[in-house]
């Protein structure tokens, strides 16, 4: 087989093979293919795109690049949550323990925040002591007692993936819905799962700002996921304004934490509890969706799921003193407040832009390297389709940066300020399935 | 400014402008971006192409990215010919000496065979002694004596072209007009020329196999040139069969010689005349093509033109008794002849499967870096349109490796025999200028 050929073949749009894209993933992952071959062909990829047989091809080889969790021997069904990622969505930390009080096991494996949107595992190490690298003894130990585990990415499971990953994001190559696509499932897949539940943002804050293009990677990924044996249901949700309230990596730890004891905000509590009723489902649990919700809810009615969580702190390290005592955290040295310049109905948000502005406020990396200061972010008090009066707080910054201050001149017009009522953004779009 | 930018917006389809292109050409050609960012770059122009506008300014940042020839200070204007290459094309060698002869200056740069298409500078080096590399000074000591030299790229002119055409041949993104345009000109712009003349081949043994592309290329070329100020004239001709019937180095040199010496075969004249006029058009000296021709005829004639060319063998250190005594040429240690097996018309005669088989008997190259056996080659002794009758010699195979006798057997059927008569097809197809 010849490089040549395989790229060639996909920059004249032709169908590959099974072969041909093996020989390219592993001979890339294993240092035999060079960097340039490879990025010319994910550029002809981008371009030319892929048929469902080819990215679910792209996504076994990629998955056999590594090692495989072997999860058979712990008890219940094996479900996880992926979310494409956005602005304010910290609800992997509510959503993992509460699944896992109903005796469903929650092996999940997060990413880091990069550019305006957050990471879940920045989020957990905002918990001093909390770590997401746990050895493999550890992990059975703790999914046996808890049902539950929250870490980061391993380098033994889908290295392709990571190499991948890194040459397309020095290639503009990142937007591509069969790459993402075998990106996602092929590190899902290697988690050894009974069932997945992805979370597909749409608008401003989202990666797929657009709605058909969500759509299609919703259904791209659901289609894949049933190639490779993987019960799977998409749902499309809104992120053209943030997920609840805070942003920012303890902020939202804190706001989680609020969530489990059942003060959370009423659109974050939403959406996790209807994620949740899909694991649920695909657990072979309660089938009704409605059911589910009410289950879970009473959940964190109970103190059950907020228990779970303290449990799976203190598991991984992490100081449960916090938990109990949010207070005890380290205050930013600026706390300013934005106050609304006229009154009206909050009309626009966009989540973008406020992502961007809480890098800015030390809260989040332009890259990987970059450090984070945990305690910076924004709390919104008001959200789209409120009742805005002159002089309303409609947010507070956190940062110890003095350039906080022109971040709040800024973000000032992120506010948008209508004299008509405004309806609040639908939060669940759509839902697509594969069992 | 952001080479991702860059790379986003041709991936894009949108135009980019001449800061953007500087940029990226010169950081390549100076190792400050890397090869995997130029090659997604280069498959993103491959499929979403160039404008006119984008063409010349690629073009002219290759150019600047190394030194250019100063030749004001020679007699007569500066005109050089370069072709896309084929099989049998052995005009330059014919040429050059020729043109010379009008007082024109001909500073010809050329190239080397790979794969199927063979290279000026080879033939030459089937000369022994022949060097192909001149310093500056011998350079313009020889175009004010002699007024032609032929030698190869040196590392000065246009390092940029180098580097990307390597990055193009390792990465499936060589077939792309615009890339090629680029490529082609700045070296031509960088031999500060008063004109130029194309031989565009189209056919089997073309790099442009089809016509529509031949014609799309030559268009490419004579704007570009015309937007960096290059009066240029492109000539689309016949590549279906080979030019001339000598296929390998010294077998096409000693063609070369004949055709010089007024006895070349009649295709190969024909080309040669008519290009060499389109140069002397160029030069201003005779506007009429079919003066130039009968001009250029009378210095073949003459012996003028083969005493050009042997001065110009003997100035760069080539052994001239070769040019008096072919026959001194080491022979092959096989020679094998095809003989036809059935009557008819030679209806066809592909030329890259000949210049394939020619590689196969040792007498070209896969690779930049394999040797090369000057004496292997096919001599045809029929070209497409002759009559054939049963038993006639088709061809003579020259090689040194046992291994001729199977390329023999394989070739039988490129030699296609039709019962009807069968028209030659027309050699000069098309011709564009820009002034």
């Amino acid at each position: 087989m010849n490089v040549l050929d395989i790229i060639a073949k996909k920059r004249d749009a032709q169908k590959m093979n099974r072969e041909e894209i093996d020989y390219l993933v592993i001979g890339f992952s294993k240092g035999r293919i060079p960097d340039y071959q490879m990025a010319a062909w994910l550029m002809a990829v981008y371009l030319n795109g892929m048929d469902a047989e080819e990215t679910a091809w792209l996504t076994q080889s990629m998955l056999v690049s590594g090692d495989r969790l072997r999860l058979d021997s712990l008890p219940g069904r094996k479900i996880d949550k992926h979310s494409t990622g956005g602005v304010g969505d910290k609800v992997s930390l509510i959503l993992a323990p509460l699944v896992a009080t109903m005796g469903v096991t929650v092996p999940m494996i997060s990413g880091r925040s990069l550019g305006h949107s957050g990471g879940t595992l920045d989020k957990l190490e905002a918990i001093a002591g909390f770590s997401t690298q746990l050895s493999v003894e550890q992990l059975f130990a703790q999914l046996e007692e808890l049902g539950v585990c929250m870490i980061g990415q391993t380098e033994e499971l889908v290295p392709a993936d990571k190499k991948i990953y890194a040459l397309r994001d020095a290639t503009a190559t990142i937007g591509s819905i069969p790459l993402i696509t075998a990106s996602i499932l092929s590190k899902k897949l290697a988690e050894d799962l009974d069932g997945l539940v992805l979370d597909i943002k749409t608008g401003h804050g989202a990666f797929m700002q657009n709605r058909d293009a969500a759509t299609a990677l919703a259904h791209s990924l659901v289609t894949t996921a049933k190639a490779n044996g993987l019960n799977t249901t998409a749902i499309v949700t809104d992120m053209d304004q943030p997920l609840g309230l805070a942003i920012g990596n303890w902020l939202e730890t804190r706001e989680a934490i609020q969530t489990l004891q059942g003060e959370g905000p009423r659109d974050l509590l939403l959406v996790t509890l209807h994620l949740g009723a899909h694991m649920l489902r695909l657990a072979g649990l309660l089938p009704e969706i409605e059911a589910g919700v009410g289950v879970l809810k009473q959940k964190i009615d109970s103190g059950a799921a907020f228990d779970r969580f303290k449990r799976l702190v203190k598991a991984q390290g992490g100081d449960c003193r916090l938990l109990d005592n949010p207070g005890l955290y380290p205050q930013s040295r600026y706390e300013i407040p934005i106050f609304a310049q006229e009154s009206g109905h909050l009309a626009e948000l966009n989540a973008r832009t406020l992502g961007q502005a809480v890098v800015r406020l030390g809260g989040g990396r332009e890259f990987l390297e970059d450090a984070i200061d945990y305690k910076a972010g924004i709390v919104l008090d008001k959200k789209i389709g409120d009742r805005i009066q002159k002089g309303d707080r409609l947010a507070q910054l956190y940062s110890d940066r003095p350039s906080v201050h022109d971040v709040a001149v800024e973000l000032q017009s992120v506010f948008r300020i209508a004299s008509q009522a405004v309806e609040p953004p639908p939060l669940i779009i759509e839902e697509i399935t594969n069992h």
